[in-house]
Formats: structure tokens, C-alpha cells, sequence
């Protein structure tokens, strides 16, 4: 049988301007008793940031992850996570787990989530804006309109080559130190005019370029997207 | 020169359910005059029925375009609808496009945009939350972690077996009376296992089948998604 407890919910707070949070992760911040957070630094850029004048002085369970590729170590600090997560819950309190943009896309939360859900708790998902959307919105452009496709792919992991070649629009994210690489090629494909950049929407240090042929070639902000059409 | 006057705004007031709207979304509601729709039906489904009791007895200019494939037919209905917003912004108000979802996402508001814009009118775009991140949270999934990739596919204007064949995760959306026939091909494909499919996501009707093995093959909602992992 499942164990009493609270629930685990994965909170998204949106792309960072505090005001693109949805009243359903608000209400829900304020009716959690502990806030989880994949990143304890409290400045602009962090999920924790975001929501740091709504969850005041609620006790905050740091769930940051090394982020070197040692799988074993990353395994071990999620179990260690879930360990400290599963504690509160036994005891009947809810936790917030925030996550910035949307949680289904790109966060750890659903690595905890597995593991939590394994042990009976029961979890719950409150979605929020992505920062494609959010990009997408500040530039005053569509991502997708009539029949158009849409695809977003991790900058690291695959061919970019490929990705270029599908029909529709492409959203190039998670480039980070990989970005400068990455531009570099779009513009070496003739691709600088139709495609645009940009960092830290919403956040301290946005940077928006209609172009990425006007961006600065050295640019590598971890929260930085490019976004091609047609 | 540009004319001076008020500005247009597309207003992203999320998948249905009326807790999932931002703050920005609402401020942007009551500090408008005029609303524009692009379904006038109040009920439940539209844009303006998810903002109905926030906008009050504010204006609401009818913006609807015929569903029917004759372009020419469209185009003029844009280029009335424009002319009416116009003379609303040329006396220095302000008008709020209600899109459902994210007014990025497959919204008619960037064909308004062209028209409005090239008046020399400022536009602006507020995000939101899109049907298919609010479907994700509902089945309690994430749609890509680590380096997977995302695809979202209308489904009437592909090839569906070539865009199952792209790694990582897949959204199909827009498929209405082709929900049918393409869920179907899904079960030949044998992916009604690792396909689930939700249905008008926080909205009256919602019906949610986390494999589309389970789900009726008659089903043809206008807001419902596949969404296919791995």
C-alpha cells in the first residue's frame, strides 16, 4: 500500500520575469510547506530567484545536481534528493520543486520524480511558459502558423546540420560555452540573416538580436536560445 | 512617419484552464480598452471564454475568419479585421488579441500582426502557457530531458510516418476530424502503447488516456494532442 504523506509537485515558474508566472504556481508555492530547488543561488537567472519575494521565508531543500558528466554522481545526489524530499512528505508536508520555463522541458525534475512516485507518494505537474515561447514573444515573431512544423533540439548532443534540414522552425537550445561554435556555423551556412538570438529573456543582461548577424561572436550564456525559421 | 495611438497586443491566456493565464496576461486584460477574439463563443474552448469574467463589459471586436480553405476569402476577413482594430488604436486605444494557448503557437494573431504593424502601429506579444506542456503536466510526463529532442506536427499538412521517425519526443496537434484516421495508423504502427493522447486539457470534455490503447478511435476533438515519446 501507498504511504500517507504530502505531495511532490514540480512547480514551473516561467522564463524569468517574475510576471510570467501563472496563478496556479503562485497559488500553489503558497499552499506547498517546503520549496525544492535544482539551483540555491538566490539571483536573477534561478528558478529560486524568480520566486523569491512569494515563497519569503519558507524553508528551502537544495536539490543542485554536479553538473560534471559523472552519471554515478549525479545518480547519487538524485537518490540523496529523494531521500531528503521523501523525509517531509512522510511526514504529511507538500514540497515545491521550482523549475524555470516549463518543467517538462529540460528539468530535473522528472529524474526525482521517479524516484519519489516509486516510493508511493503521489506527484503532480503545474506547467508554465517555455523560454521559446517567451523568445519567441519578444521578438514579435510566430514559432509555428498554418501547417508549420516546430522542433527544439539540445545544441550539445546533436548534428546541427540535420536539425537545419527538417522543414518548419528550429529552436536551438542548451548551447551555453558551445554557443560561439554554433553561430559560427549558422553563419558559415548563410543562415546569420534569417536566424535570431536570444539571452537571458526576461532576466538582468537580456540581450535580444532580430538578427543573429548583428550578435556578438563570442556570446555563451547558458540561457541563450536561437531561433531559425522556415 | 508612424501614426501615433494606442497599442496591439497578442495575449496568450493559456491551454483552458483559467488558473493557467500569467500575471502579465492579466494586467495586460485590464489595462486594455478594447478586446479582440478569434472565436466570439463565450463557452468553454475559446480564448474569450477562458478571460470572460476578467474582461467585464469591455468591447470585444469579432475577429473570426472563415474555416474554409478559400484563401482570398481569409485574407479579406484579416484585411477587415485590421481596418477595425486600426481605427480602434488610431484613437489612442489599446487592443488585446486573445489567443488560446501561446499566441506564438499556430495563433491567426501574427496575420493581424503584418496588417497592424505595417500601419505603423507599435505591437507587442504577451506568452503563455501551449496546450501541449499543459497536456505533458496533465499526464505527468516530461516531453524532452537531457539531449532529447521536441517536435511539434500539425497533423493535417504531413507526412506523420516521416515525422515519427525523428528521435525524441513528438507532439502531434491539429488533427480534429483527422484524429480518427491518424490515431489508427498510430495502433497499425504498434505505437498505441507508447503514445498517450489528452483532450481538451483543462476545459469542459477533458479526457485523458496515458496510452492511446486505451482511448476510443472515434475521437475527434478540435483541442486534443498525441504526444509519442522516444
Amino acid at each position: 500500500m501507498a504511504e500517507r504523506g504530502g505531495v511532490f509537485r514540480g512547480v514551473s515558474v516561467g522564463p524569468g520575469d517574475p510576471e510570467l508566472i501563472t496563478l496556479r504556481a503562485l497559488r500553489v508555492l503558497d499552499e506547498s510547506d517546503v520549496i525544492a530547488a535544482p539551483d540555491t543561488g538566490a539571483g536573477e537567472g534561478t528558478a529560486l530567484g524568480i520566486v523569491a519575494d512569494r515563497i519569503g521565508e519558507k524553508p528551502v531543500l537544495d536539490c543542485a545536481v554536479p553538473m560534471s558528466r559523472d552519471r554515478a554522481a549525479a545518480l547519487a545526489a538524485y537518490r540523496e534528493h529523494a531521500d531528503r524530499i521523501c523525509a517531509v512528505l512522510k511526514r504529511g508536508k507538500s514540497v515545491a520543486f521550482v523549475a524555470i520555463g516549463d518543467v517538462t522541458v529540460y528539468s530535473t525534475f522528472f529524474y526525482l520524480q521517479k524516484l519519489v512516485s516509486g516510493r508511493g507518494y503521489p506527484v503532480e505537474v503545474v506547467p508554465g511558459v517555455t523560454s521559446f515561447c517567451a523568445s519567441a514573444a519578444r521578438l514579435g515573431i510566430p514559432l509555428c502558423e498554418g501547417d508549420e512544423e516546430l522542433h527544439v533540439i539540445p545544441v550539445g548532443g546533436g548534428d546541427a546540420k540535420t536539425a537545419l534540414s527538417l522543414p518548419g522552425t528550429k529552436v536551438f537550445m542548451k548551447a551555453g560555452t558551445a554557443l560561439p561554435a554554433f553561430t559560427e556555423e549558422l553563419r558559415r551556412l548563410g543562415l546569420a540573416d534569417s536566424a535570431s538570438l536570444v539571452a537571458n529573456c526576461g532576466m538582468e543582461g537580456e540581450r535580444v538580436y532580430r538578427r543573429l548577424e548583428d550578435a556578438p561572436g563570442d556570446l555563451d550564456d547558458y540561457f541563450a536560445l536561437v531561433i531559425v525559421r522556415g
